[in-house]
């Protein structure tokens, strides 16, 4: 599956070494272990992935809560208890939502209820909250309990039996001391911020975010500030593929243009693999370009190409390469080389880089996605070509309560506005000779 | 629809004082104008929102351009040709992609062809490119062009016809000088930024990101770095709606826990509303901290309540007022006040706030969308309850080409637990009394 060195030289007829399939392709990624961890305080951790199994240090609720507004009660104090035969409880407290933080426990004792607001404590003896909108407070002088509450006095006329637990959280029921409170790998949400909160996590053990180069390669490049002179363009693909980057997880770093020079693409690509976890080579789409990118990649002390070539469109110019370093015995790091339209590196970027990129920062699942969950429906007959997957652009069409329709667009493949008008990619399998309009098939959005 | 002052006494018999229903409710936040605009360099410009039109400066391509390695030639030297009945032209130049940068221009006479690299620009006459794989080249002594390019020797034979403009990326046809490159509102992503740095645009202008002050109130909350005292629990609505915030494009900016106490919560409501574009404040989820929350913004000069109360469950706590401020004449801070459990807050800011924060930030369609485009069937039958739109948590089983099933999540809907197992939220209309299983449903993503 590998070659180095003297191999760069049996290139086949059209100019691959060795084409994969998608699949394969994402396997030899895989082969790459995920970066190292970090802390990160609570305000940064939206979005990273979590580094290792979390276990709960308490349990939370760490004490039985209301889950309502209403009236603590024991259960069996109530039990039976309806419209037509009611029961009877005496108020003897009236708790603040913090009654607990500067007052002693206070126990209920048979018959007795206390008033208490959503998220207050039990008092020991209660197991159920009975809400407002089911009861009567009737005036009395029931006794109050010992100093608990001030003002509470009366009895309560309850029209509606309360189970054990009813309208109550209890201890531990969110989770347990000890119990993984969240997965390693998981990407994490605002509710699981949240968690960490509530758990007295400052900060969280995260995967670091992937430090990725990217090196423009082409004599026909400028930086987009400059004016191009005849024959020249200016350079999109560094803006373009540092935002996919920047999409999935990790810090795109410029190496900026370097033309079609085999030593200093070679010195460049040395440069940025010291500097990065993995390093993104784009252009060289002609194929005497794409050759100095197969020879740059080989003259990195101790590399080998992995891949040159997938069965794809577009995207078949793509190379994967591994260079020493990274971590662990059987570390490397990646070096891709992209097709230099960017159109094409969009697409290899979305179904294979990105991908790469989450696996790096510790989504020990991101590369075993053969396609996205989110489908649409095919508003027209779509043709492939057996024995490569199409990758084609999308226009997706809302529809309320349905999958979207998903149209393709048409156009010149090299054309950024196919891009523009885009919003996701369907893909026609290399045994397919085309998709069917009405087919619902998943769509990686753009 | 507004009141202030004094009819913040006239509160209905559920404590509420104008309950409205969610489309009402994103109406009123329409009311709001979006921020001003900023302009960002290029590296910072993804996820940000156009702030006007953008016409392009000049056509892209600026000359035609190869999109295959090929020959070019001109269209009508190729016509009709076939395996059986190839054309010949003669090969004049050997081209480099950026040949045009420092050579004269070259013009195709009749019968002659050029090398080209995907890239190059077209010599002048030649209007296709014909791919190498359709072609051999003859060795010949066929003339060279005027210095254009070395060493191209030879009459190429061709053996499929080229259309005029195939292969070949015209003037303008990527976008055309003076025609709107992107319209205003589009939240830009990678190949739009590609497409920024293709036309020399180093800088754009964007929407301001809303600043949005976060006050959580509660007196039994203390902060996620402390221990709480029984009856104290830490506070996660600060670290969980910060990140909701960051997720809408918007800035959170916390002012930290504030006791139910009407004069310090008006103090803190005061200073985030002179820092902040929109304040929430969350908790208060008993009746009178509530009453806390909309004292405190009718206590701000010129305040008007909006809403009170919201058709929906969770959520139906919410409030809206107006401070004044902000931009234009018909200006305005919005202020809103959350459930205090974290699970309804997260459902309101889901579905409420989100899109009135985006909208903030300039996109002019954020609020006018009743359902998100994305559908899951769903896995079992889900009650609602007529009258009030009811949101249910659902987890997502993704399927091989075919929405994923939603099975709702089961628990008491105060357990975070609840929203860390959920992917989304299906929405069961006011009018319906439940969905039935195997309906096709939008769903919120969480």
């Amino acid at each position: 599956m590998t070659s180095s060195g003297p191999a760069s030289k049996t290139l086949d007829g059209h100019g691959f070494l060795n084409v994969v399939s998608r699949a394969e392709f994402l396997a030899l990624l895989a082969g790459f272990p995920a970066l190292g961890q970090e802390p990160v305080p609570l305000a940064e951790a939206l979005g990273r992935v979590l580094a290792g199994d979390l276990p709960a240090p308490e349990d939370l609720p760490k004490t039985a809560r209301a889950a309502m507004d209403g009236y603590a009660v024991r259960a069996r104090d109530v039990f039976g208890a309806g419209e037509t035969n009611p029961a009877y409880v005496d108020l003897v407290a009236d708790l603040r939502i913090d009654w607990r933080a500067d007052q002693a426990p206070l126990r209920l004792a048979a018959g007795q209820a206390a008033r208490i607001p959503t998220g207050g404590t039990l008092p020991d003896g209660a197991d159920a909250v009975v809400m407002v909108e089911h009861t009567d407070l009737l005036p009395g002088d029931a006794g109050l309990g010992g100093g608990a509450g001030a003002g509470a006095c009366g009895i309560i006329e309850v029209r509606k039996s309360a189970a054990p637990g009813e309208n109550v959280l209890l201890p531990g029921e969110d989770v347990r001391a000890g119990e993984p409170a969240l997965p390693a790998g998981r990407v994490l949400r605002a509710q699981d911020v949240g968690l960490l909160a509530a758990l007295g996590q400052t900060s969280v053990r995260v995967g670091l975010r992937p430090v990725v180069g990217v090196i423009s390669t082409g004599d026909e490049l400028v930086p987009p500030g400059e004016t191009p002179h005849p024959g020249q363009i200016r350079d999109v693909n560094t803006s373009a593929l540092s935002c996919l980057i920047t999409e999935a997880g990790g810090v795109p770093r410029a190496y900026g243009i370097v033309p079609d020079d085999l030593p200093r693409l070679t010195a460049a690509l040395t440069l940025a693999l010291a500097e990065c976890d993995a390093v993104l080579l784009s252009g060289g789409s002609s194929i005497g370009a794409r050759d100095h990118s197969v020879a740059a990649m080989l003259a990195q002390p101790g590399a080998a190409i992995l891949a040159h070539g997938v069965a794809m469109s577009p995207g078949k110019p793509t190379i994967l390469a591994r260079a020493p370093g990274g971590g662990g015995p059987n570390g490397g790091k990646a070096m891709l080389g992209l097709p230099g339209q960017v159109t094409s590196a969009q697409v290899v970027m979305t179904v294979l880089v990105k991908p790469f990129l989450r696996r790096l920062a510790g989504r020990p699942d991101a590369l075993n996605e053969a396609a996205p969950p989110f489908v649409a429906e095919l508003a027209r007959n779509i043709a492939g070509r057996p024995g490569r997957e199409d990758f084609v652009r999308v226009r997706l069409e809302p529809r309320a309560g349905q999958p979207p329709l998903a149209h393709p667009v048409l156009g010149k493949s090299g054309l950024l506005k196919t891009l523009l008008a885009a919003d996701g990619l369907v893909a026609v399998p290399a045994t397919a000779e085309g998709l069917y309009k009405g087919a619902l098939a998943p769509v990686w959005p753009l």
